[in-house]
């Protein structure tokens, strides 16, 4: 390898610095084709686990100290490699542990552009593309809620909590503009809805934004996880706010958005939809339905980043129109601070939308999106979460009969979530009580430390209310098929045979 | 080129996908390359401004609409160039236009690889190395602030504004716990305190954490931009918590942490260190002094990808280790979601450290920042800096008395903030008065449009208080040189001469 003793100095901006330059980009590009190549190989390992002290000793040679002293890029070429060769390969066909999955090739290429571009989503100025992409996206994104003429506002933020944040804030804002100015102490006990499934994202946004975690409510759900609007209906206090979830994280529940916004309507309260997990399936003729009345919500959070397929993050908050023609997203958030925002630019400075955010700088997760757009098409994102469901679906099917197996609720899931218990053959003959739900509530847990251990696959486990650990088997991952659901299966059945 | 009629339906995980993937991200990446060279030669523009009118209508075929197809994967490759060729150099070593310029290659490949391992920080299990990298990293990182043993805790943060936010809850937190449960009003009337120069963000997490602007107390400053802390003690209400900015925005000005500290002692207030611009000093010995008593702040603010030229972003958090021992992030931001922080797993589940953020997935930002202090050492960090703050005194020293220049603040500055008018030969000889001033506020406007047309190099302006608009230089791109100030003042003087 010619990259011996190169150091970093050598590298651009150093005079001469385009050869070694090149040569260490075209080598760090090597050692990444070849773990992508790796990552869609089923007899690859999704991951290859050793416990923290092991890794913090260090495996050989793999230092995770920093020095004082430069290494050589040789050392830093190796670095790399140990850093992929001990992770995850969350792109692996069989990696099916969490809502985002898969590695896109073509988003892959785009945030590799992104990386090198090294801008900041704050003005026009210094991302004119950017920004433009981020509000046709929006736009169209708000076409397919069901927006007329896609009209309204929007904004990207880093994750769905912030999202489901920005509308906690946004509610505030129109109906007791002065808490911006003056605090929580100008306005009622405001208390906030939402269901006991939904995600904890909405709880974390009560006590930061000060309305204090007792003043969200959590509403009762149906046996497959969906909020009983007649609950919404019979509580107190000064309502605010509700939550409806598109695609519960654990069941994959969606609320019925119509019979609540009927509800909030009657009571003048905000509606807002997370869809951060079920909101794809607006892209499909198919499954739509599920989000009907979607388009009376007063705002919406939707990640690609999830059943999109889009890498990490990407994430999509919009205000509907009404409120936003009226600059609620700009009202709420924006201090106009003159080193930033200079209002006597030779550019249109509307486009320098960065004042909405709650942020200062903002990365740019647009154009990977874009990118993935281009090049599937809207009826590429429709075929990719139709395949999920139908793959998901199989599953169902699979299992639901099957000796060992017992489905967590009854009937065909509304999403890729299929929760089940694997009942190993020493628990089947057990009768139902304290025993057989304590050794059940082991079995998952075990299964998955042995998953872990044998690197064949991995898939997520939890409890729920008075259920014990079961697993959650989500599909959002283009790589993978029957026949690793299949393998999944049959791992969990190899794996706790013997419990 | 091959890539005609392919789509991406083609690539991985398609059947025989491999060989167009591989084909297809090497073409990506030869596009890259090509545009890094480009950025670091000075013949090349910084960039080439279009309304965002010419972009929306398609400039030479470049569509940014979406559509229901997909594209060819060769169409998409013409749209990455495209979109490079509209965007801004960031990495120009005439770009000074932000406190984060400069591209630097370490980091950047650091970016691809995190781009392609596309994994969450949320928990070990699926990102087993990043955690610990960011848990070795914050303890360095604490060492260096001055906290014994780098004792502590802490969180990577997307962007400065969100990490002040931090700050301001954990504040509330320690001396008010049951906000969290209660909400603002079991608290008294709380007041913040903050330069008048300090960072808009504090005022954005008044007004969206329940406080209110109006309880920010903006304090007085000194002509350098510096908190007078007499000031501080002469106000009345509860206060709760003080920011002292070490680099503001503007006059890059560090307020006195000893003194201000000594009142928040005195007066049992929390002290926040805003050290987003100015924390990589801490890491040069010949100026760390800048921030003498940051090691008695209770939480610090550092962005490495400001000064210290790391990739988009890249931020920390720390509370201080008195604080931070006793949980204190935790308590402030868990709430225990049983589905991803299962307490059951096979490993030390300590390591499980996303619920202490207020997001829920977080974007891997750790891996290019470690891989860059593994190339450079801690001194190679401490000789960009130093070599920044050299070239901002060779800028000082230059136009201090230049004919047509004059200096915004007196003295030395504290950092690479340079703030200066450029006085065209017509206004020099009106006296000081209105007409002046209204004509003056005109002439940095002026250049900066005429600079952006001419795509040569790119400054930032603004107004501050009652001064008008004048120029704002900062300098943390690592590929700038003398020469390259040189040719910004002399641009300056070619575009502003017959203002």
């Amino acid at each position: 390898m010619q990259m011996t003793f190169v150091i970093f100095l050598e590298l651009l901006p150093a005079k001469n610095g385009e050869e070694p330059t090149m040569q260490f980009l075209l080598e760090v590009v090597e050692i990444l084709t070849s773990y992508i190549r790796k990552t869609f190989d089923r007899s690859t390992k999704v991951l290859d686990f050793h416990h923290p002290h092991q890794l913090l000793e260090g495996i050989e040679g793999f230092n995770l100290e920093l020095s004082d002293q430069p290494e050589s890029l040789e050392q830093i070429l190796v670095d790399c490699r140990d850093t992929l060769k001990y992770g995850v390969r969350t792109g692996h066909p069989r990696f099916f542990n969490q809502l985002s999955t898969g590695l896109d090739i073509v988003g892959l290429a785009g945030e590799w552009l992104t990386s090198t571009a090294n801008t900041n989503m704050f003005t026009y100025e210094i991302a004119p593309v950017f920004v433009l992409m981020e509000q046709l996206t929006l736009k169209k994104m708000r076409e397919i809620v069901g927006w007329p003429d896609g009209e309204g506002d929007g904004i990207f933020s880093p994750g769905g909590a912030i999202s489901n944040m920005y509308s906690v804030m946004i509610a505030r804002y129109k109906f007791f503009p002065e808490v911006k100015t003056k605090g929580m102490a100008a306005a009622p006990r405001l208390v906030l809805f939402t269901s006991e499934h939904s995600h904890y994202s909405i709880k974390k946004a009560s006590a930061a934004l000060g309305f204090g975690t007792e003043n969200l409510i959590l509403l009762n759900t149906d046996e497959r996880g969906r909020v009983i609007p007649d609950d919404l209906e019979a509580k107190g206090y000064v309502p605010l706010f509700v939550t409806a979830t598109a695609g519960t994280t654990v069941y994959g529940a969606f609320d019925p958005i119509n019979e609540i916004a009927d509800i909030c309507e009657k009571y003048n309260m905000w509606l807002h939809v997370d869809g951060a997990w079920g909101g794809g399936l607006l892209m499909s003729r198919k499954h739509r339905h599920k989000l009907n009345g979607v388009e009376r919500a007063n705002s919406v959070t939707w990640n690609p980043h999830k059943m999109m397929g889009v890498p990490l993050m990407c994430l999509f908050h919009f205000p509907a129109p009404h409120y936003t023609t009226s600059g609620l997203l700009q009202g709420c958030n924006s201090m106009c601070a003159g080193y930033l925002f200079q209002p006597d630019k030779q550019y249109d400075v509307t486009y320098d939308t960065g004042d909405k955010a709650i942020q200062c700088g903002r990365h740019v997760d647009i154009f990977k999106f874009w990118l993935m757009w281009k090049a599937k098409g809207t009826v590429g994102f429709e075929q990719h979460i139709d395949k999920c469901l139908d793959l998901s679906a199989y599953l169902y099917n699979k299992i639901k009969n099957r000796e060992g197996f017992k489905m967590v609720f009854k009937g065909e899931p509304q999403h890729t979530n299929v929760c089940f218990w694997y009942i190993p053959p020493s628990l089947r003959s057990l009768p139902d009580g304290e025993e057989r739900r304590q050794r059940l509530h082991k079995v998952a847990p075990k299964i998955k430390a042995m998953m872990m251990e044998s690197g064949t696959t991995m898939v997520g486990y939890q409890p729920q209310g008075d259920k014990v650990n079961f697993f959650r088997m989500v599909i959002s991952n283009p790589a993978a098929t029957r026949s690793d659901i299949d393998f999944l299966v049959e791992e969990i059945e190899r794996l706790g045979h013997d419990l």
